[in-house]
């Protein structure tokens, strides 16, 4: 498969309830690789959605899906508990305490089946590893496919599956961790880390993901072998951006250093700013798992931005959130490539200036850069 | 103050217990910049290793030391347990369980004094800020100090209090984090998120420590704005590398890529190849505050490196342990820098060639390999 779609290095992570068609198709126009968000569509809506996309960009751009990790049996009993710990919040935001909790979409075959239908230039996934049929779908039709992989066990197991590509997230990045295999908190490595063993070991194209703040970071991951940088929480501020005013303000404040994991909101394990259901939400007991607590805590977050409360609402974000900045998408994609440009260039000097001063001050060992462009460390010969 | 100390842009960090004089020596030889860890020695020691380094080198060093941070009141009763809890695997190594629990030295003082009567050309240190007085003396004799952040609050209270240059040390790094603001959960920041924070938020020279494995993640760490690399990890296989035969083929395995964050050597936690007592040492209450724990461990980890036991050895290695080589120091020097710059320059082509599209939208541009694993982006000729 060939890296066809991409043009700049550049590409939007997908975020749920962030990522508007709008940002994905700004993204995708000025020349980075938009990625639409689907995970929480339903195969009618993927289908609509990215017949929208393909009417505002002319550009490739990708899908991204949940794979499925439903887990196989659930307690009735736990996920009623999850939803009666929330009674107290649903009062505070004047809402209704249903009887029964929200139940959870089961429609993971049909949105596959809506992805394939769609035929988008790239299809990326998260949370495990589509089998080996769905895999051989894609790959029949001549789609990219991109896992996530947070640690090298689960690159080698996505290389190992077949996929084109794999985005290497670090533990710096917002929202859900894409862990599978070990324990989340086994699997926290960070990107200036895990990008180069993911490289080493499978060989693959990978997306660098998290702690991507700014144009100074793309550099730094292009450097460490990745062949573009997946940005979500730069993106976030955008104009484009489909984010709660509350939640606009939280990432617009000093809060925004402040990230913490959770799995208050969804299940599974996400970063986001630190606030009262991060904090108060904790006990695993009170917590159904993903993607029943997703389902329960809906009609909370909904209600929560409605109301420009911040103190309920899902305020994904990563470690370099405080980098963010507002400005339509067109222009952080160019800014990203500038700074990025303007850095490489920089360290590029700083390393032969710094080659050239050993060779004056150390008489050890004399540096020089050959006609390739390796820099040669030799012996003088007296 | 100048950065007079730096020719290339590699520092060793101080690591205890691996550090030789010989290997600090070779990376200064080497042109890059040894730092001497004193947090474990006496002051004569202090005061004789220095001397010692000043005969294996004629180039620039610092010196490393803890700032005071034991606390002021310590319960005997909770050393006492934590001392006890250590019986059975002093019995397991054949050693004596003394009565009474060690007790660590209380001479950060006169470390001080010694390491100001060193003059060496910079003094680095953790876990803290050292008082305003002891910062003036150091200040001036023209010795450039350095302190040690893991989080951008803890950056600013050092650069307030008038250090010369920062570590910016990322949640990947090996050994003893050097969190001493926020709990140390609430401060493992990844080194690509961190770094430029720091730097944004300081403007003093940086120097970026944490999941640094090659030369690759050095050309990163100058893109986001450090003006060096420390690296201690990917030194710790180096033909001067102290550390036992156990720890060095634990290095040499596939348990490297496999770190845990742990307090049970030392009472502060620290990042290393998890083992039998990072497993099983994991109550708090099993444990007594640093430097405390430190002491009465000891004696159990020199009889687990005599006897050739990673099971209760510190096993300290950084997120990027697999990357580390064995090689005399010069070369793992001369090779970062190689790395570095083929990286860098590498990055350069790539940006300039992919910026020529900014702005080009809606077009279809052309992606293909280069032989040497350049991604180059140009358009089709068309």
């Amino acid at each position: 498969m060939s890296l066809s779609f991409l043009d700049l290095p550049i590409v939007l992570a997908p975020m749920g309830g962030a990522s508007t068609l709008e940002l994905v198709a700004a993204v995708s126009n000025a020349g980075g690789f938009g990625i639409l968000p689907c995970a929480y569509s339903t195969p009618e809506q993927i289908t609509t959605q990215v017949s929208q996309l393909r009417r505002a960009t002319r550009r490739p751009f990708g899908v991204n899906l949940f794979v499925e990790s439903r887990p196989s049996v659930v307690d009735a009993h736990d996920v009623a508990r999850a939803h009666d710990r929330l009674r107290a919040y649903r009062e505070e935001l004047g809402i209704v305490h249903t009887p029964q909790p929200a139940v959870p979409p089961d429609h993971y075959r049909g949105q596959i089946d809506a992805v394939l239908k769609a035929r988008p230039d790239v299809f990326t996934f998260t949370f495990g590893i589509p089998d080996r049929d769905t895999l051989t779908r894609f790959r029949d039709l001549g789609i990219f496919t991109i896992g996530t992989a947070t640690t090298v066990d689960e690159a080698v197991a996505l290389a190992d599956a077949g996929v084109d590509g794999l985005f290497a997230q670090g533990s710096e990045a917002g929202a859900h961790r894409g862990t599978f295999l070990a324990p989340v908190e086994a699997s926290l490595i960070g990107t200036l880390a895990l990008v180069p063993q993911v490289v080493d070991a499978t060989h693959l194209p990978v997306f660098a993901a998290g702690g991507i703040g700014d144009g100074r970071a793309v550099a730094a991951v292009l450097a460490l072998g990745a062949v573009a940088a997946a940005i979500g929480t730069s993106f976030l501020l955008a104009a484009e951006s489909g984010i709660a005013v509350a939640y606009r303000n939280a990432l617009r404040s000093k809060r925004s250093t402040d990230t913490v994991l959770t799995r208050a909101f969804s299940g599974r394990t996400a970063r986001g700013m630190a606030n009262r259901l991060t904090q108060e939400l904790r006990d695993p007991d009170d917590i159904a798992p993903y993607p029943f607590q997703n389902a329960i805590t809906r009609d909370i977050r909904t209600a929560a931005g409605e109301q420009g409360r911040s103190d309920f609402l899902s305020l994904w974000a990563g470690q370099a959130a405080k980098l963010a900045k507002e400005a339509p998408a067109a222009d952080i994609v160019a800014e990203l490539m500038q700074e990025a440009q303007a850095r490489a260039e920089c360290v590029t000097e700083t390393l032969l200036a710094s080659s050239s001063l050993l060779g004056r001050k150390n008489r050890q060992y004399e540096l020089r850069k050959d006609p390739i462009r390796a820099i040669v460390f030799r012996r003088p010969s007296t």
